[in-house]
């Protein structure tokens, strides 16, 4: 039984039966529950409830919660992304401009969600400040995935109905497909940076996870400050694709699974799903074999800060920054040239599609244990976390949009199910996304 | 007594006075006179004479001649970009955007035209195909600067009503400037860059020179694919600066009394004219001091055929590429961020004016033997080029827009007067430059 979204409770409140304050007390006592220690790094609960109970009514979010990833501007806080590195960094003059949309839009900041250090990979691990755990099961601790890991929990255990974070290989996708929630990452442009700690200037994006669909539609609106085009368009009008290179390769039992039954339940209801090469994805390895843009973007943001405080840093995020010391310009001037070039060939195979369907991440969440810190499992960790974004990366590259969503049985791990395309093929990916989740919600036809 | 203009020409052929064939065989015959040798790198006198013949009456452009930097791909022909080591180059397969906008508005392309190796200086020599010679000066060759060199003398000259060139630091606006006409650098992202052999991804802008500021509106217009709104807004109602840091330092004699005589009838006439520091003038040096764009990205483009055809490369443009290979990454990250924010600086101390007013270069064109290839005169050649690009560079990093036009007496060698300010104020500038030209073509009140 998933909890109530957004709109639900927003629904319930507009006719009487709750109000935000309620709301908030709810988030509360999901927040200080024991299993979620680490999902927020600070709360304000006295000064939510405060902010809740004076919200305009019938602003789009009511005053309900939201949970802001430790790298959003928030005025009077110091921004630390996840590191303590960052220590003495001065409180924010001002709200990043993200968040400074959601508060106009009536949502109530509870507190600041813990992170990979610095945005730094997929799994969510944080030997800082712990690493909050997977709900989806209460018998083994399991990674969050991340780096958004304490926003996907926040939504998830219902501390929050939208958990602010962002997406630079996968950041919002990954820890909503492991969560068993709903995380869309939007076209980079339409969402603004300033006062995101940034992690590369050419791939991050601002957006959020939710618990349904149509809470990441609204979510969606408010941070990009526009209206998406909505569609009644039923699944048979869709042409979907799947991609046969890499995307469905080394999937464990569950996932395959899930997918595998999702594809046929999407076909039973008149989707048109075709298979497509997309040989492109290969290139990436070489596109990338210089460095990245992660490596030399954070290096050049990151290398006094490493020089005075590199020792506190995580030592597997330091690695990855320290990458990008030796990369040449014109490697990085080519790679950008690559990347143009790469975008007009993947855009061309995928003309006639409207998304291609993947799974988010090949695996369901592993155990915290496997990849915790510890130098003698880092092995484990890098291939890990090379495995968590090997999908959800294609996407930045494309400088696409994509959302994941819940595809699994209620009695399996979460998996996710993504959807996406090249850029500003948002509002298609969200009308697509809502009638995939209409579908899937309903009852299995086996 | 100024060549006519294309306005004035387009007028004489809609009155039935003279057939754009005329205007063919004029300008031919302009291009073809012994002093004009090395203007053209080759031409298609023929072929346009057809063409010419067959554009529909009433096009904009109504078959008139223009010529194209040697730069740009036009269908059937190799791209050299003024170089002996692109000879084998393979012939373009459609003509560059910028050419095609041209020919569709009824322009007639009569050659490529002569420039800066890879267009990579200010100085307009060519070592391969010769330097064209300055036609302000028919006793001492002087230089006609760069890089679209050709270009700048086929419009002086009467062989071109539109010179198609590129400014990158300069290289539309200097020519203009040292050969007395008109050239209007647009903000880059204005214009398509499809089809021009780059120099510096970041900064390349592809634009015209004329004869006349309506002129430039008119071709600006075809080459954007927009109407400029226009504006009769006298010189009184313009808030004008001057800036105090370096762009007046070092003039020649005759470009301080130019600028000074024009800056006064300027102010007779009304103009609120108004002196600003604009200090952060002085920091592009520290900005720019691992390298800059140019070098990183041309090297980038580069250093295969480097590698192949060094040898055959101007070794003033060889080493200046060079310089780009050992720059890194992280060096060219920072290099955008300090842009970025060097940007907001310049914008913000320009906010209450609407144009600031520079010599376009320092010194009037000194004589092509002072610079002409030779290493005992590199030193002079590195000196002349740096401060030709001094002024001119700044709104290219400024990300801005930019007009020269003509502001010296009839005997005196041609002096350029830069109307500047930043990104997408090009109608402004355009309108204030209509003015100025206006008032700097009536008789002097003294």
């Amino acid at each position: 039984m998933p909890r109530p979204d957004l709109h639900s409770t927003r629904e319930r409140i507009r006719q009487g039966h709750a109000t935000a304050a309620d709301a908030l007390q709810a988030a509360r006592a999901a927040a200080e529950a024991p299993e979620n220690a680490h999902v927020f790094v600070s709360t304000r609960w006295d000064a939510a409830l405060a902010e809740a109970q004076r919200t305009a009514p019938g602003t789009p979010l009511d005053g309900l919660p939201v949970s802001i990833k430790d790298l959003f501007d928030f005025e009077g806080e110091a921004t630390r992304a996840g590191s303590v590195a960052l220590k003495d960094a001065p409180v924010a003059k001002s709200d990043a401009v993200a968040i400074a949309r959601l508060r106009a839009a009536g949502g109530v900041v509870v507190g600041r969600t813990n992170m990979t250090e610095f945005a730094f990979s997929g799994v969510g691990i944080n030997p800082h400040y712990g690493t909050p755990a997977n709900p989806a099961d209460p018998k083994t601790p399991r990674i969050p995935g991340g780096s958004s890991s304490g926003a996907a929990v926040s939504v998830a255990t219902g501390a929050a109905f939208i958990g602010m974070g962002s997406d630079t290989g996968g950041s919002i996708r990954i820890p909503a497909a492991l969560c068993g929630i709903v995380g869309f990452k939007n076209t980079a442009r339409l969402t603004p940076l300033q006062g995101a700690y940034p992690l590369s200037s050419t791939l991050d994006t601002v957006c959020a996870m939710t618990r349904s669909v149509r809470d990441a539609v609204l979510a969606h609106e408010i941070l990009a400050g526009r209206q998406v085009a909505r569609s009644d368009k039923p699944l048979s009008g869709y042409r979907l694709a799947i991609a046969r290179t890499q995307m469905q390769d080394h999937l464990d039992a569950t996932v395959a699974r899930a997918f595998e039954r999702t594809l046929s339940r999407l076909a039973h209801a008149g989707a048109k799903i075709t298979e497509v090469a997309l040989t492109q994805i290969q290139d990436l390895g070489t596109i990338q074999s210089t460095g990245g843009f992660t490596a030399a973007e954070s290096y050049a943001w990151h290398r006094r800060l490493l020089e005075q405080q590199g020792s506190r840093y995580d030592p597997r995020v330091r690695l990855r920054i320290e990458r990008g010391a030796n990369m040449k310009a014109w490697e990085y001037v080519e790679l950008h040239q690559a990347r143009t070039a790469w975008i007009a060939e993947v855009e061309s195979a995928l003309a006639g599609y409207d998304a291609v369907l993947s799974p988010t991440v090949p695996m369901v969440a592993p155990a915290i244990a496997d990849v915790a810190p510890g130098a003698e499992r880092d092995e484990a960790f890098f291939r890990t976390n090379a495995l968590l974004l090997r999908n959800t990366s294609v996407v930045n590259m494309l400088d696409g949009c994509a959302l994941s969503l819940p595809c699994h049985a209620p009695d399996e791990l979460p998996v996710g199910l993504m959807a996406w395309h090249g850029a500003m093929r948002d509002d298609t990916i969200l009308n697509l996304s809502l009638q995939i989740e209409h579908l899937l919600s309903s009852a299995s036809p086996n």
